[in-house]
């Protein structure tokens, strides 16, 4: 009995879109206003999905509580009220793009999370543009 | 041309998460608040898949009336207003987490609906706490 | 400069609508199913304003921390994975209907906001039926 | 490195359900009141999914904005404000269902966007109410 | 202890804006795209506000019931899969803004509610424009 | 017949909150992570809302394209994409709190709409924070 369970959580922060080595002329025509040097920001809203099988014995397929203290502890003590370019090693050299920080927090995920459950992360920009990594 | 058509329903139950046979510490232990012996409840809103093929004629793969109308009696009717552990027959030996809850709905609809189509449920407990099960 | 902010919170209990001193015919004639004596519950969404002037020297009305604060103390530590009717004293003896949950929301941050303030509640029981109340 | 970029749309349409060929009285009795001859409309709630790879140098599986732009001249300008019976060719002979309308979505976008990419279409004919097309 | 219960309800209406005894040229004018003599449509959500004072008896202000029941009848069947162009009087003279629709909902409302109780129609003709009339 | 006429907007920001004058430890004291030197970002979400009798004429109380219009001349296009704190000269000497931040909105649009309107500003910083001011 496969069943995926889905808990919903939140960071508000800033970043910019720029790659290094490119001039600002070629950034600006590349990722327009998001690469403004002086950034800008998002509430971002994450959805994570972990996919398995039930225990018997408690009907939960895990604990939400541990799902909530998980994602508390990589995604958002981390990442909230923070700037993702200064201030994730990850974003040092990878342009934090709404897809780069889905495959960052699955990554993050990944290790904490038993090798028997699958795992989705769905990740908001805004309310109108998102994306689904599923690793 | 497979597609798949989805319908919102929605109850509001009282349960609490409970093992027999377990102690009340252990109860506590393992459900928390959850596990209040005088209850608590949700507004569970449902949403319900149904995969198939497209009838030519109508344009519909099925009449969402129709759909409607089978969540209504199968679900609503028996949860909506309801105590789960008390009232509904499935969750007296079963432990009515989300994860159960869905799992009950999918075989509630499984029998009601042609095996021609596939059925997927969404179950929202609260709005932060969901899952989905495909059977 | 008066404006008034808001903070979301919510909790999820069990309750049932009930006058004591009618008969249980009485009771169903008048609440429906939602006097079923076995409980049943909400997810109950709250949205507090308060009122008043803004500090010139922070730019806040009040810090949203503590209103965080006062009402995780006062509303939903007393009231989130409980039955109100059972458990939450001032229910005891007074219909736990919407209108009443509110009223009681209200004069609990009375206690605890400065008489400076003005308050506003707004409970939803459910996405459709909600009501306000300004005291 | 598969994933999934979503964006949101809408429009705003008049439609009525109607099988040329069928008597008044076999429309009214198959689509109900979605049949009345004068129409009715909605406010459609589009999200188109675009799944492939990211590529390294900007971060982005596609570039959001020209997503935007495909789907404002394929499906908004097209349809929004529109009579879907009347004035919207694919619908002279095709009954405009949600599961009918979703299709013709994904075959307007099938032609604009790279065959390496995969496309899926959510589309909400009312908040309770929508279809999944995947091809 | 004044307050006020808000029920939410919903329809699924075709309307065109039109001022007779305008050119079409002048109507396309002021009125654009909302003008197309095809007419477009929307999902219009309605939420209904009643304030008065509690009844200490029931502790409920109104019985939403009564106020759901109310609503279906006066506005939802009358107005819901309607074009209202063609088919309610009221707007067979008077253009079918959202003002003017939030105006003719109060009114209906009024002849059926109690003069001891205030009114208040918000109504949203998508989910970014909406009004709010209070007689 | 007085009503308002609601028309949502959004803009995508950075912020830090911080008093001039204050030392680093002071700051992060009154503005805890809201302070962080280096930023963090918000999708602000906008309902501006405008109040006055409507035009027997044409059935509107103002044209909501002028509306949408005028917001995105005076807020979106001024913030979006923008660090408030150093490229929206309002905020060089005040503080950007979302109190302060809606209150610069209001007075932006008082300049542009005739002084017979009312206007009302709802700014969600948050969908969990959010401030009304109206002047």
């Amino acid at each position: 009995m496969s069943l995926t369970v889905y808990r919903k959580a939140h960071f508000n922060a800033a970043h910019r879109l720029y790659k290094e080595g490119w001039s600002d002329e070629k950034n600006l025509e590349v990722f327009g206003k998001c690469s403004n040097p002086k950034y800008h920001g998002h509430n971002y809203e994450l959805e994570v999905g972990v996919s398995g099988v039930i225990d018997p014995e408690t009907g939960f397929l895990m604990d939400f509580k541990i799902l909530k203290d998980i994602i508390k502890e990589e995604i958002e003590d981390p990442f909230d009220h923070k700037n993702l370019n200064l201030e994730v090693a990850a974003f040092q050299n990878v342009n934090p793009t709404v897809e780069n920080i889905a495959i960052e927090i699955w990554n993050r995920l990944r290790k904490r999370l038993h090798a028997k459950y699958d795992i989705s992360v769905k990740l908001y920009e805004t309310p109108r543009n998102f994306v689904v990594y599923n690793g």
